[in-house]
């Protein structure tokens, strides 16, 4: 930091979603020095997270370092770090121990998976939120296979081929519908097994899927899920998840699925920073935020994104954690402090915050292959026409030109051909152990061995 | 596995590199039962590996699985384990700890990183010669800068800025030239530090640099590497590697390099399961194989590939571990185990085995943009069209069309753009703690802050 832009007024943006990045962009001509804190050093495109979980794309075609989105505005700086508490009082945030001054504050750090109290579940069921644990599941599903190949107990054969997602939102509908595509299109590639007799099996408490649609567009979507394959349990709530399965409780009673891959896409939660600041906080962990988006008496202090509870004055219920609610939050944010900061440079009045009204654009949920869901204002639709307006939509928000045209090639070449690109099992996943070859009647000493060509 | 299949012979290829691979093609009608087992569910097209490294393509670019490729060859199936050990007289292979009977067996499991004895010097040096070393490589570059911009102490700046490759070989060679291209490319991303002041350092013990090269290639390599800005220092035998850097001995006396990145790319020595066969190796652990591949005494145990030392009767010298090497070993032993399948079911009398002649096609190395050397038979070359070859041949080796087109599109895109598409950093790497964030004068109690609008 050079010495002359000290003395200008620090907006810290902590954060490099949706809202952090908005928040920052909408600062780009402010004469301040913005920072955006993230402890990772790359955006994620999340509603793709999916993909890379289910082969079809990978890491680096819905990752983009900040700095790279940011490099242009010079204004703007990057520092990679975890900010652990934030000090209203002193106006401090804390990144590792070290503490950091800020003018503006903008928080803007997200959701994490919620596992309701059961964190014990976590290491039988991933969640979904990072790369990394993207990256985990798309290993677990790979194994899922595998295992069956070499596994001869039918039990665990069966145990091996059953996928219970629990959570029937976007994630879970999106992750169960790519899974029956998956079991179709890896099928030619094992000898001992049909992959298309496993079982995928989705499961929700409430009553139908996709609860932020239309009734309507819920039973749609799940004929479209069971016309894949996947079963559909509503009004079940999960009781138990252990390294064998989870048990469930259903109007039928209670059930039991042994599944060797369980997936937990049924809720999130804020991220701990909230609990930090000391004011009121949502049962989900969010901060209650203002019409302005701040924290009550702290007015340069915004919250953004899946980490504010804003209830629309509108609809009189919540901004949904969705992308367009984090990105109209984050550009409010920044769009506001950037008239004030110009307020008091010109010594005019500083203008007045106003209200955060969200701009619902609509919804869509992909199930796969021509099949999507689709609400915006008063039209409804799916099928064909929804499935392309998502993959057009989804592309043209991925940030940079060459993410989209690789992310458009991939989806072209496994649209037409069905493969996914990405099969690969890495890091420390493993098959468990003890796995069984196929057995091998012909090991006994005297069995005579082929004729031979003499050694040479 | 049918009944019928049972009573086929039964070609059991450890290793699904380019030797197993090679000689599972070479089987495609034999009537056999044939398997490639491997731990890992990918191919790897191990010549690229340095760009995954390096952030330039995407581990899903340059690996396969192992069941897509063969999923035609209906043969051929693909066991997912490790192989522990092979008893050549019971003609049995352990997968993990079960026993795999074969008639033939094609060993093909390649080499990994040789520390030469220090194995201790593997957690500061990381090899690369897997995907998730690749990976861990890539994110040790890039948390580089990213400790760089925050670090105060000018010394610790320059350690975080200082790269040390050893092993001056094609993948020291390659990673030295990408990494002075990355650089270059990412100087603008960061506000505090300039990248370009960064000094990579590629050390040898030898007194040239990519000793499989002609002399004058190999001037000529180097001259393009220090035009990037690589240090190249040759007979420098390193004797120490430490969390802050190596010592190594040179010609003027000991020296140190205070370095938080060290790669170990100084030598490769053969897998373990050579160890277990109880017949002689070279020094490297490789096995001595016949003039048809086999091991001396079992005509059924061919060695293929980096696991095999085979001296070519041409040239006197082994058969060098490259790619080509590889691919021809296997081929061969396919085929010939392919000829003796169909002789015995025939009923007529074995063909003689022949020898093995490697057929030395050339050799290529790559510097950066432009920059390439390549030796094609009597030919030798340098600069930009020996680049735009070594970029076709790879392209051209690489399986499966979809990865041929997202390699090309790629590297089209860093040719003009020179940036690079895949800056992740991924997995447990973090900053060393405690990470200082930049300094902040402005932290007292007592300092006016700026006006802010009033709570609304």
């Amino acid at each position: 930091m050079s010495k002359q832009t000290r003395e200008k007024p620090r907006v810290a943006i902590v954060g490099g979603g949706f809202g952090g990045l908005a928040a920052a962009k909408a600062l780009k001509h402010a004469d301040a020095e913005v920072a955006i804190i993230d402890r990772d050093n790359h955006h994620l495109f999340q509603p793709l997270l999916y993909q890379v979980a289910t082969a079809a794309l990978s890491p680096g075609n819905i990752a983009a370092p900040i700095r790279k989105i940011v490099r242009r505005q010079a204004n703007c700086e990057v520092i990679m770090a975890s900010v652990t508490s934030v000090d209203l009082e002193s106006q401090t945030i804390l990144l590792e121990d070290e503490p950091y001054s800020y003018d503006y504050l903008v928080l803007a750090t997200g959701a994490e998976t919620n596992y309701f109290g059961n964190e014990a579940w976590a290491e039988h069921a991933p969640g979904m939120k990072t790369i990394d644990e993207a990256i985990n599941v798309r290993a677990r599903f790979l194994l899922a296979f595998e295992q069956a190949e070499l596994e001869q107990d039918p039990d665990a054969q069966r145990a091996a081929l059953t996928f219970a997602i629990v959570g029937a939102g976007p994630t879970g509908v999106e992750t169960a519908g790519a899974l029956a595509e998956i079991v179709e299109s890896v099928r030619k590639d094992f000898r001992h097994i049909d992959t298309t007799t496993s079982r995928i099996i989705l499961l929700d408490y409430a009553d139908r899927i996709l609860l932020a649609f239309d009734p309507k567009l819920s039973a749609e979507a799940q004929e479209q899920l069971e016309s894949l394959g996947v079963t559909v349990m509503l009004r079940a709530r999960v009781t138990q998840v252990d390294d064998k399965g989870l048990t469930a409780e259903t109007p039928d009673g209670e059930i039991r699925i042994d599944a060797n891959n369980v997936i937990w896409a049924a809720g999130v939660k804020a991220t701990p920073i909230g609990g930090t600041l000391g004011v009121e906080l949502d049962r989900a962990g969010r901060v209650m935020v203002g019409d302005d988006l701040t924290v009550p008496g702290h007015p340069n202090v915004f919250v953004v994104g899946d980490l504010a509870h804003r209830v629309d004055p509108k609809t009189g219920k919540p901004v949904p954690g969705v992308a367009q609610g984090a990105l109209q939050m984050g550009h409010f944010a920044g769009k506001k402090i950037a008239e004030e900061l110009r307020a008091a440079s010109l010594g005019v009045p500083t203008p007045a915050r106003g209200v955060f009204v969200y701009n619902d654009r609509g919804e869509m949920a992909i199930i796969g292959r021509n099949r999507a869901i689709a609400q915006i204002r008063k039209l409804r639709f799916a099928g064909y026409f929804a499935f392309l307006l998502w993959a057009f939509i989804h592309i043209l928000f991925l940030i940079g030109f060459r993410r989209k045209l690789t992310v458009f090639t991939e989806w072209i070449w496994q649209y037409f051909f069905g493969t996914r690109g990405v099969r690969l099992i890495t890091g420390r996943n493993r098959l468990p152990r003890p796995v069984k070859p196929p057995p091998d009647p012909r090991i006994s000493p005297g069995r005579p061995r082929l004729p031979l060509a003499p050694p040479p």
